[in-house]
Order: structure tokens, then sequence, then C-alpha cells
């Protein structure tokens, strides 16, 4: 293990960490000086990185040039656990929260791109009274971890033979133990530059709905990276108006997409039609608009007028129903976590397909998290496989998906990583059952949330006679219009590391913070 | 295919299953003449059954001798339709259940030993209310089903070249295409005797510890059988008896235990050691021993006293909590679903450990439902294997369990049934949220219940201030005092075919409704 070119690489994603702050910090200049010390937090923070590389740096004297799968495991790993600490400094040191968990908990869920936030409880300030230059370092965060999670599952990992992510993608399914460094740099450009230009398509059209210039902004930053966190209290669902929600609708699923696809339809127009027929673009596609007309039907078919930000909201109506069912059911999908509706008073029907989406996720090489499409096809053919093989044990035949062979090695892999997420929410629940103030459907939707990176969970609601959800008694709203401050530090603590597992695939995360993995 | 010797076993079996309703009709025979026509029903049912079983026998007329697979899989899926829907017959002849669905519903729950009834509801009459014979009847289902279960799971099925279920098992891995009919017999008889010999058991002690011998015989059918039908209003919770509890406690977990080990260890008892050192058993083991002290700190620990069937219930007494643990636990993971306290009033951790329960479920070859411990076993062995593949993919190495290899085409077909048991799961939780009563912690517990063979759900339940559940708020309750019985038809219609899929590990019972395996 070549310790050493590690603490080189860390040294300089840490400077390049603090460096970016200096965005926030000019928005703190410029702003009036108000209830939080924005400048000393973004000071003290660049400060403090500064620090911390230039110790990575010194620890990294005389490393070999030599740089393997191993060695890329432990940068991702440590790279996200450093930003998540570090990014944290500026919420302590401004005293927006001081407290060293919530501040984590929320710098985590921005760079793993989640949107589930502290603020807003009883024990923290609102989103509206945080001052802009905070607001904009925590869309800055998810513009990071969303940028980095692209570069390092199409690029980094599959070049150094961890083939996780993009197991079938068809440029990568060779395992390329030698990389050719040009051509990686020439593919993180053409990823850049898409992802750029996402942003800024999603910011203008924003801005042209009408959207705040700043706003639009942070939103363009929180939808192209599935984050989620927005710079109103209310989310998308403050600004009430149909072409913010269609506009986010259309970038939420873009962004569902492997960005893959859209550096090659940028390079080649003409080869779109051929990924459209992807088969794991078919699959996020059909379960998307399925799940829509299901909840929009789910909605309309109750024709109830629920409970909702602004006083009782009327469902008998259609287009109010597609509207808030396509935003909130594409925001689960896609991991966003914004919300335009309280949606946690929603039929059953509506919530479990919400619930859906949070497991299932997006597309392989998104921003998006979730398990994800590609290996929910995997399933589907494995399970018809052997549906198959159950009634003609002698009958030979290979796992196909959209004409490519997937090898058993591969869909073994696929089917352990499947079964993990799973266990991994099972025990997720288990962990935020210990704050006794949770109902179990908090539980188990928050564990499927953040392992998901999607952001709110659903909290039990109330029951009038007819069987109409009416209201919260008392409990702790994890929902879309709650918080998770005021949750036990523990519970936050297990949050933010669940967070981390589920953005970084779970392996990457967790064979490089087991000891087997230090060993020669 | 051989569809005239499917039809004659198909015969022999409904004759059977007719006969065996002499017993209940001797019950109807003897008692007072009450609200219902159980005398009608019986003889009625009984009639039908002969009719059945001869056109079947006419039907099969000139049948070849050979069986196979396909054949052996067709007997068992429609001996369990046929039968679901049969023993439905005295329930709606004696107007006890007038419902068509309702009765079908409560005999497949009979059947597959889940245990859920649609008595007790508005709509349907109390448990207590219903005369001997047909209690009798309710029991007398379990044990058939439970018997059934054992018999086709350990040897008729892997006799035929069907090892999905005891695939690991020492005995049976090599692939039977030829049946030795006197060692299946034999086995057979075995099985019988030790199944008839823990019902006798369970039933003595019962006695003995002062219930009534009709309570204590019908309880030890749905306690061996891990049914969970009782003949209280109030489950095993009616006689607040700690003998009793402890009794069906250790009972269940007896019944959650392999079969085809009592019969190995009746007939050699120096080799029980060697049993317990299994992995499964160990895995079963520790999985209910972990749930039950978890359980126990979190009712001790949240100190309170919860609402309960005879008022309030004081969990601030450690041999109070562990009492209710260790029955209610054991009851979730052996699927019986038995209850001895309202659980659904516990703190979330008690709760998610009842779910963990429900899905993980017991050990391979014994009467109780869930995904298995000895797939749990293997799907946690091949995580650990990507783990360490993932850190070092040049790697290789067998997957082993206890000592023994399994081979790959093992760990897929087992990985497959894992996520097609989920994904049935997930599928369960939308078609009960069909019903807008239902909230949606009650549509997943629910379906994974019915799913698992346990019986009852988690309906979700009020909070007070503390965030102490302490009512149930117009809701229709799914839990271990509710019913079925309010639920909307289709929604039950479901439920009786997740059960039987539940029952018949999936595949059995889908791949025989599946076209493709009517073709040549």
């Amino acid at each position: 293990m070549n310790l050493a070119r590690i603490a080189r690489l860390l040294a300089g994603f840490v400077l390049f960490f603090s460096l970016v702050q200096a965005v926030p910090l000019t928005f703190a200049l410029l702003e009036p000086a108000g209830k939080f010390a924005a400048i000393d937090g973004f000071l003290g923070s660049m400060g403090l990185g500064a620090v911390v590389a230039a110790l990575l740096w010194l620890a990294g004297a005389g490393a070999a040039p030599d740089f393997r799968r191993r060695e890329a495991l432990a940068v991702v790993a440590f790279a996200w656990l450093l930003a998540g600490v570090l990014g944290g400094i500026p919420f302590v040191w401004s005293g927006a929260l001081p407290s060293a968990v919530d501040a984590i908990f929320e710098s985590v869920s921005g760079l793993t791109t989640t949107g589930a936030s502290v603020l807003g409880a009883k024990s923290t300030p609102a989103i509206e009274d945080l001052p802009r230059s905070i607001l904009f370092w925590r869309a800055l965060l998810q513009f990071v971890g969303g940028l980095g999670v692209v570069l390092i599952f199409i690029i980094l990992l599959p070049a150094m033979g961890v083939t996780g992510k993009n197991l079938l993608a068809s440029e990568q399914t060779g395992v390329n133990t030698e990389v050719s460094e040009p051509r990686m740099v020439d593919q993180s450009r053409g990823l850049f530059r898409c992802y750029v230009v996402l942003n800024v398509a999603c910011m203008a059209s924003l801005w042209l709905a009408g959207m705040p210039v700043f706003d639009a902004i942070c939103h363009a930053f929180a939808t192209i990276a599935t984050g989620g966190f927005s710079t109103r209290n209310l989310s998308v669902g403050a600004y009430q108006s149909a072409p913010i929600d269609v506009i986010c609708t259309m970038f939420m699923f873009c962004a569902g997409c492997n960005f893959a696809w859209f550096v090659a339809i940028a390079r080649d127009p003409t080869g779109s039609g051929r990924l459209l027929r992807a088969p794991e673009f078919q699959c996020f596609f059909g379960m998307v608009v399925g799940g829509i007309l299901v909840t929009t039907l789910s909605l309309w078919l109750s024709g109830a007028k629920l409970p909702d930000i602004e006083g009782l909201r009327d469902y008998g109506d259609w287009w109010r129903c597609l509207r808030d069912a396509a935003f909130n059911v594409t925001s689960m999908f896609t991991s966003t976590g914004f919300a335009s509706a309280d949606f946690q008073n929603w039929p059953s029907l509506a919530l479990a397909i919400l619930v859906l989406g949070m497991l299932c996720g997006s597309c392989t090489g998104s921003t998006a998290g979730g398990i994800k499409m590609l290996r929910i096809a995997v399933c589907a053919k494995l399970i018809a496989y052997h549906a198959r093989r159950f009634v003609r044990p002698k009958s030979v035949e290979r796992l196909k998906l959209g004409g490519d062979v997937v090898a058993d090695p591969v869909v073994s892999a696929v089917l352990a990583i499947v079964v993990l997420w799973i266990a991994l929410v099972g025990f997720g629940t288990l962990a935020f059952a210990l704050d006794h103030r949770l109902d179990l459907q908090s539980c188990f939707t928050c564990a499927a949330s953040l392992m998901g990176n999607s952001g709110p969970g659903l909290t039990s609601v109330l029951a009038d006679e007819n069987g109409l959800q009416i209201a919260n008694a008392g409990r702790i709203n994890l929902g879309p219009y709650g918080s998770f401050g005021d949750v036990h530090a523990i519970v936050k603590a297990w949050g933010s590391l669940q967070m981390l597992l589920g953005r970084l695939e779970i392996l990457t995360l967790l064979v490089v913070i087991s000891p087997g993995f230090w060993r020669r």
C-alpha cells in the first residue's frame, strides 16, 4: 500500500476543497453582517483546510508513483470522509450549527447529494434564517459531491479495475489494469463540461421561469447533483409555480441518467436512438412513468382535500394530481429529495411508490443514489432465469441484458450488493429505532432514504374516521417538511455513515475501514 | 406431462381431505345446536369433496405410471390450491363466513400455517362465538398443512430433484432422479411419527399447565404447525399464565427447527451434539436469542406502562419484559403468529425486531415460513466473500457453509429466491395499499407477514407528547388483536395468493401457474 501517494493525493484534494470556499466567502464579505459569523466560519475553515493539506503533503514526502486499485479505493473513501468533516467546519464556526454532529450531518448530506437537513428543527435555525453565504455553501457541497461521484464512478474506479458500478457499460467491461492517463483526462473533461452545461441550462430555465438568480443557482446545483437542499423552508413548494415544478422534474430526470450517455450524445447525436434503447434507460423510464401514473391515479381517486403547506390542497383536480405526482415521484426515484407537497399526507399507495423510488433509484453513472436500475434489471433477469431453470433444470442458457452476456461472477457481485443494501436498510431501521420518539415507519423510510441518498423520510401521520391521514401527533417529523435536527446524536452519526455508505456503493467505504484492507 | 397421473393423485388427496372432516363433523354432532349450521357445513363439504375426488379419479383413467419433477410440482401446487378452496366450504355452508373470499382466506391461512384470521372484525363473528367443531376445523387445517409442508419439502421434492429447500442438507445434495420408494416411505413414517409426538407432547404440557383439553389440542396443533390460530379472541394472551407462555415459547422454537434433525436425533441421540453445531441451527438460535434480548431491553428501558389487552401493562418489571419478549419474538421468528401482548404498542426498536423475525423466519425443513436461516447464512457468506474479492480481485476461494462447499449455481438460486421474496413483499405492499384505509406500515408489515406465513401485521398507532404510542385512530387494525375481515375483498384475495406463494417457496406455485410450464 503506497500510503505516501495516498497522502499526497488527499493533500491536493483538501487544498482544492479549501479554495472552493473562497466563493461562499466572497458572498459573506458582500452581505450585511447578521446573526451568524459567516466570514469567520469560512476563513477559519479555509485556514484549517490549508493546514490539513500541508500536513498531508508533508506526510506524503518521497511518494513512489505507483497507484493501483487499493490506493484508488483508499483515496476515494478518505476524500469523502475528510470532506464530510471539513465541510462541516463553516457551519460550526459561523455559529449556524454549533453542534459538530449536526454540522457533519449537514455537510455529509450535501456531499453525498442526499439533501436531508438538520435545519428547521426546534434546536436549529430555519433555512431562511441563514445568510446567503452559508446557503450557497450548502448548494456548493452538492455541486462538488455530484461532480465527484460522476468522475469517480464513471472514470477513476473502472480504470482501476473496480467495475462495481459500470460493470455493464460496454466501454468499460474490460478490466483495464493499465491506466491510460490521456484518455482519462479527456473523458473527465467531457463529463465536466456536460455537468456544467446541465447546471447552467437548469439555472437559466429556473431563472426564466421566475426564480430569483441566487435561488436559481442554488436549486440548479441541487437538481443536477440530485441533492435536494433548497434555499427555502418549503423547498420548491415555496414557489407555487407550475413552470418551476415542470422544469425541476425534467432536469431531475436528466440527472438520474448516466452522464456518460450525455457525453456520447454530445459527441455523436445520431447515436442517441441507440442509447434510448439501452435496457437501463428503458427500465428507468418505465419505472418513473409507471410510478407517476399510479401516484396520480391514487391521488385523484382519493379525490381528497389533503392538508398541505398552504392549507388544504384539492386532489379532485387531475392536473394538480399529475403535477404533484410527477414532481415528487421523480424527486424520489432520482433521490433528489425536493418536495412540492407535504406528501406524508398522501394515500398509502402513493407513499408505497415513493418508498419504491427511494430504494430503486436511477441509472448507474448518474448523480443519483439507490440500488440502481441496472442492478434491478440484473435481478429481474436472474429471477426469470431461475424460474425457467426450476421447470427444466437441465436447460443451459446465459444471462443476457440488452444483447450482452452478463458473466456469472458479475451477476453474483450485483446480487451481493443488492442484498447487502437491503440488509443495511434493515440495520439502519434498528439504528434509527434507538431514538424511541421515532415511529417504525419513520425508522424504515429514513434508513432507506439516507442509504439511497434521497433525503426525506415518511413519518406516519394520524388518520381520521375515514382513514384519511390528517396530522402528526407529538412525533418527530422526518418527512419532506421535517428535520433531522431533533433526532438523537447517535442516530445522526449513524445517518451520516449510512449516507456515505450509500454514496460510495457500500463496498468502497466498507472495505477501506476493515482491517483486512490494510494488511499486505 | 402426465396429466392423468396428476389427476389420480389429486383425487386421492381430495378424498383424504374430505375424510379428515369426519373429525370436526363428530364434534358438530355432539355439540348443542347453535347459531351456525356446522353439521350441514361439514356434511356438504365432505359430499362436495367426494364428488371432486370422483371426477378427478375418472379424469385420470388410464394413467401411465411415470411421475417426474414437473408432475410432482403440479401435484403439490394443485393440492394446496384445491385444499385452500375446499377447506373454506365448511365456513361458508355453516354460515360462519358467508363470503367466499373470507372463507378461502381463513382456510388458506390455516393450510399455509399462517394464522391470519378474518374473524373478529365488524362484519365477521368473534372467534369465541364459533362452535367447537369449526374451531377444531381451523386447528386441523394447520395440522394438515404443517405435516404436508414437512413431508413435501423434506422428502417429496428433494427426491424429485427439486432441491430448492434442502439444498444443503447433506443427505439430499445428490439429485436423485431415481426415486427409491421404500426409502421415501420409511423417511415419511419417521417424520410423521416425530410430528405426532411433538403435537402430543405440546398438548400434554399445555393441559398440565392448566389449559382445558380442547384448547390444549387446538393450541398444540397451532404451535407445532407454527400456524397461530387460537380458540380465544385474545390468543394465548387470554390465559394470562406464565407456564403456558413458557411452554408455547419452547415448542414454537422446536417447530422452527428442521424436523429431519428430530428424526435423526430420535434414531441416534449421540449425534445431537453434531446437529447443534449445524450452521443453520446456530444462526437460528443466535438470531432468536439476540432478538429476545434486544426486545427485552427495549421494553425495559422504555419502562413504560403500555396499553394492552387488560388495561395498562407495566414494563418496568424485567420479568414481564423478558416473558413477553421471549413469547412474541419467538412467535414472529417461527412465523407462528400467537400473541401474548398487544405488541403494536411496543417501542419502535422492539417492533423492528418483530418485523425482522417475520422476514427471516426459521430453519428449512420446519413448519415455519419466512426467507429461512439457511438462505440468510448463504447471503451473509456471499457478501463477506465479495467484500474480500473487492479488495483482492484475483483471490479465488470457494463459498463454504459449515465445512461444506456450496456450489455456485446453488448460491445463485438462493440469492434469486431471496430477492424475489423481497420483491414480492414490495409488490404485496402496493397491493395492500389499494385499500386506502390501511396505513403504509400496515401494508408493508402485512405483506411481509403473509409472505412469511406469520399472521399479524403491525398497524401504526398514535403517539402522545412523549412519543409513546397510545391508540389507533379510525384505522383498520391488522395487528395481533386485529382482523383481516374488514379489508377489501381484492386485498384478501391477493393475501390468500401471497400466503400460498410464501408457503410453497414461491417458485413451486409460480412456475405451475405460468404457461411455459405446460408446454412440452
